[in-house]
């Protein structure tokens, strides 16, 4: 296809972000498109991605090289429950006008977020094939409802693993169309797998807070969310991780939550030990770039809490994981993952399971670090649809007699 | 059930309607809710139902006996291709606003125009239960999308045919929470067949265009709406189907089609027609009341063309069809319905084959004539989900193993 | 000022064009704005501009060789009496993000139609210049709030005559940023006076209804717009300006009224008049060519109605003016323009007076035809105001004192 | 009028009400409406009276006992420069529908913030008489503008001052419809003064910072606002405020500013003073009820900075004022203020003249304290104008003359 580029202009890929998680996701995915000769890349940003309390992931993308093509507000202030709502209204007004400027000849949008559904409402209805990228995943409640929704707006569906892409294809998607490249954020992990070397002293390069201690003995990471929204049972739950983790004899490097709903809970049982017990090896951190969390987690004894980098990045580094509770029920586990209830007793016995079996061999069920990449290529190449939508998943309908 | 009004108070539903067709389809069920001591109906005009140059169906529901609870503005003047996607933003930000005000225990939705999208979202988004109404049918593009998204994001399903609750079951949701109610058009069909005489004269009661003509021979009723927005193309297919009948030695009932896209077309074929051929026993009618329209058809010795009253009411009716094209592929069809193709030959051969064949028995694949008391029935009384919605569709991901 | 184009780049204009008559006024400033070597000139056409019912400007103004920078679709479907208030809403929530995305040096808005307060707002919100051109006009109700509280909002004004200039200062605005331009409507005007024959046979040249007939012994030209929304009242009008005009014994062209409120009436009446009379020397007109109708009314004997044509342009041209009832007051009138009430004797006794008297000097009270011109230079020029407006109108406040 | 209740039913009257200094402001008039039999009010909060970070005077509101008809939530997250334009969009979207549903005889709007103008639209382009509280005020920059553009949107006035009142007359409004009422905020004042004694102890009720000093030799209070972006002049000019008073002999009641632009510069500069010098008698104050805070003043020696209380609230009290600089610019002032400019020496020049002075006799110029009965009297009497609306200001325009 020598003189290609010439009959094949680069596609037009207009990328909707509207999160600082969904662009952490997607980002070997958009360097990959950036660089690729096929596509000419217009990002554009959206909702909390501009805003500051969600740590202004704008400064981010500009500062990792991209450009920015058009940003969209959309964020109402207030805690009426009618504003995810006025939220999409928003939004689908400002991506009328912004898609027609910019023309694309697809739309991609990430995962599930409840703003994303104007993403696939905007192109959909505008006639620009959609691409949903981490579709037939299973999470709780609206995001679901999202999700789904958002896959059968989609033409195109790449999907990070395989019983992703069988749940896409079981809700009537054309399989041909239906691609596991696995998840990008995976890519990252391959990465560091390259080079695996705890290479910086933790304690100098983030100070954190808390007494350092010798890593040469071991060491475990905690990442817990809070998943309720109740101050007292988030207290709870957090206390039940540090009773468990008091017995493995290991000293441990704690990740805050992020600020969001019932954080303080979480937050307050950790002052209080902190306070009861303030000579314990336990150091806390708020913040880390990727590759080093990742290299403190693939150097860990074991990671402990229920964060999906447990499950996804998990699994490709091989790292023992003891997963808590129901956060990531319904997400595909490599076996490097053990679950436990919320319970002190179970979480330490999964623990000392997971020390003493340390690192697992990697499991490329969430991909094999060329996500993005092939995103990318996919994304240049993919046979676009042009109209109409055949439904394929149910028992086919009656085929017409002719006369 | 003396003492239940008290402890169980009725339930504020909320029936958003969009357009003319969703409320004649969704009338009987309006009704039997309007009666009902478990439901307080409150409905919402929106989009379409608004407009003058739709109908404005919002005086034919007033005239109907019903109250309007609130009106939703929402079409946006101008051909930008974007039009449709800034309609749904502001009717998202209207809608936001009319539910928190109405705080309704359920919201209905109808069909798949691309406005419902925005029922759906406000409705789900604010965690007030959804019931869709005519979910997993299928047609062409868009509606597609939009009826599948909306199957996604709904709650309770009411469906009208038993493929279409295959279909939603199919794409994963609870069939505990499907139901299969038949269709509420077909309820006045079920009214017309206890007493089907043609109690009327319909060149008295609707004086049309065109001569007069004896009825006691047997008639044809034919209603063919453009499936294309290529003049030349509306044109040809019309003449083909005047073409067909023209052999047939019967006298005609054309109704225009409806002022659409490619009904310019349309409708120059058909004078055309009148000026080559102006003694020919054909007579046009623009519309008719729905009961009337449907005694013609079950008196007539064939309904020729491509609507779905054919498929529906027609198959309650038991009256011999010929569907022309490909307007209603991917509906579920009776006993009464013949295919063919836009070439005079096949619809004439059709045409003969039904008229020789006469009315066929009724067949209830689009529901008994009960649907709208069922779906009020249901309404009232269906378990309402609260929270998260399961996926139930794909293959069972892993149990989690706990330790 | 040879290096001054380095020095000085162009200023970016961005003017907003609502509807088909401000374009019509402001078409030659627009001409002198493309083609001054000081301004970059951005067209955004907004609200009824972009719509066929209204005669899409938006290829006139394409046709006329005009760039369109951004367009602007605002106006809501239906007849409720919010819809002016949504679409106001909605164009500020466009405009919004277009003049983030154009960043003008100043916006040009025109007069007073409601969704020019949109172009205000945005401007002025957004610390952009705003120039205000026909400001300090007076007409009936809402236009009158609407265009000053635009002067208000406004940094710079272009008027049309003295007595706005007069007005618009007594608002309290800045003599020095007050300049009376005159109207670029008279621009049209002042070319057609250098050349004022009759160059074209307006029978072959513009279809119309009714008879030809002789212009060797001169015409009157009637242009009554409806002024009511009452059906009666608006035809009772236009017959006794029919009774007046019978009586003059000159051939007639009468130009229909706009497609409009009243509009009913007044076309009925006309109706009924052919009927009834169908040998008089009467010929209609839908539309001509601005330069056209500008040539056949400065040649008739006498323009009877109540256009701003007969007002402004006429004013120039000297055409000799009988204006019908309170369509015009407040506005400021040359000597050509004799006033009659809506009564038949006194409309006839005007006409007869005017058609003695002939053609008037000209006169420049709305503008000497270099309006387009002086707007562009002084756009290009004029000392934009950076920041806070002072109030001059009223008696000025007490000094501070200073200890 | 005693049968008057009967033919004259209470006058629908609906507030909006945008932030908590114009709730604060209209107040004793709410309270008035609300107890008026001649008028349903109905209270409308929107913009920043929704927020928490702006002290969510909505539940302010509902504790002193008001309903609230509707809330409109309006403001955008995110800190782009057309937030403001996006804001009065979303807000004018709104408010068709409240408007629509309250159907008010007249709407009330309130100073001058740029959310207003939204209020001011709504109900003129719907035909709902406007009143407009608080208008002909002069201050800087955008608030100016958008003042006055309601006042010509407007139908009525209620204005705070005999300057405020020739200032809108001189706009063009009816001089029959600008009552010039009294500011509202004077009506607590009026209350102060009936009974001014200081009846609390300020360190007990108040905790504050610094240390507690004894009043009886008399004491000043400090209340200045930061009138610059700039971080080092904020802070210069406390530093000379506090120089100043330092040689004033009198301890200081120093009350924090609004957490506001450039309010991070004062901070400091009151930071750096109390490590400096910690042992003067220097109290911190953030917030003290409304009454508390008037007998502070009307007690102390001299109020010191650039509130609008000192000019406002202090003429009818009487206070000492000793006015810093241009933010009260244009504001009319009694005799009991005295400016200076951001110079040590003549701040304390003047304050030394100040309290040599002692307390002033009561000044009306802002009202006697009967401003929220007189509004509410006027609001439930006054001839509310059903349609267009005379320009009155400029040099009259030439009758028309008729034949």
């Amino acid at each position: 296809m020598t003189g290609g580029a010439e009959t094949m202009p680069a596609r037009r890929i207009c990328v909707i972000i509207t999160a600082r998680p969904s662009y952490s996701r997607i980002r070997t995915a958009l360097e990959a498109m950036r660089d690729h000769p096929g596509i000419d890349l217009r990002i554009v940003l959206a909702a909390s991605a501009l805003l500051d309390r969600y740590g202004r992931v704008a400064d981010v993308v500009r500062e990792d090289g991209f450009d920015v093509a058009a940003e969209v507000y959309s964020v109402l202030e207030g805690d009426d429950v009618a504003q995810s709502v006025r939220g999409v209204g928003i939004a689908l007004m400002e991506l009328a006008s912004v898609l027609s400027r910019l023309d694309p000849h697809a739309v991609v949008t990430i995962a599930d977020r409840y703003e994303t559904i104007a993403n696939a409402i905007a192109a959909s209805y505008m006639n620009v094939p959609l691409i949903h990228v981490q579709g037939g995943e299973f999470t709780g409640s609206i995001d679901n409802k999202v999700r789904h929704a958002v896959t059968k707006l989609a033409d195109v569906h790449f999907v990070a693993s395989e019983l992703a892409r069988r749940r896409v294809i079981g809700m009537g998607e054309d399989p041909a169309l239906v691609v596991n490249t696995g998840c990008p954020s995976v890519d990252l992990a391959a990465e560091v797998a390259r080079r695996p070397e705890l290479d910086f002293d933790p304690f100098a390069r983030y100070t954190g807070a808390g007494p350092a201690f010798d890593l040469s003995g071991g060491y475990v990471v905690v990442l817990q969310h809070p998943v309720t929204t109740e101050h007292t049972e988030a207290l709870d739950q957090v206390n039940r991780t540090l009773e468990a983790i008091a017995g493995l004899g290991k000293p441990v490097f704690w990740f805050w939550p992020n600020v969001d709903t019932g954080s303080d809970g979480a937050s307050k049982a950790l002052r209080m030990f902190r306070e009861r017990e303030p000579g314990r090896p336990f150091h806390f951190f708020k913040n880390m770039l990727p590759d080093d969390f990742l290299r403190l987690i693939v150097n860990s004894a074991c990671l402990i809490g229920n964060s999906s980098v447990g499950i996804r990045e998990g699994a490709f580094l091989g790292a023992p994981v003891v997963n808590i509770g129901t956060r990531q029920h319904g997400r595909e586990r490599g076996p490097n993952v053990v679950d436990a209830p919320y319970e002190a007793e179970a979480i330490r016995t999964a623990a000392l399971r997971q020390i003493r079996h340390g690192r697992y061999p990697p499991c490329h069920i969430y991909g094999d670090g060329t996500a993005g990449r092939r995103i990318a290529d996919l994304a240049a190449t993919v046979d676009l649809p042009t109209d109409k939508k055949d439904f394929l998943a149910a028992p086919g309908f009656r085929t017409s007699r002719v006369a």
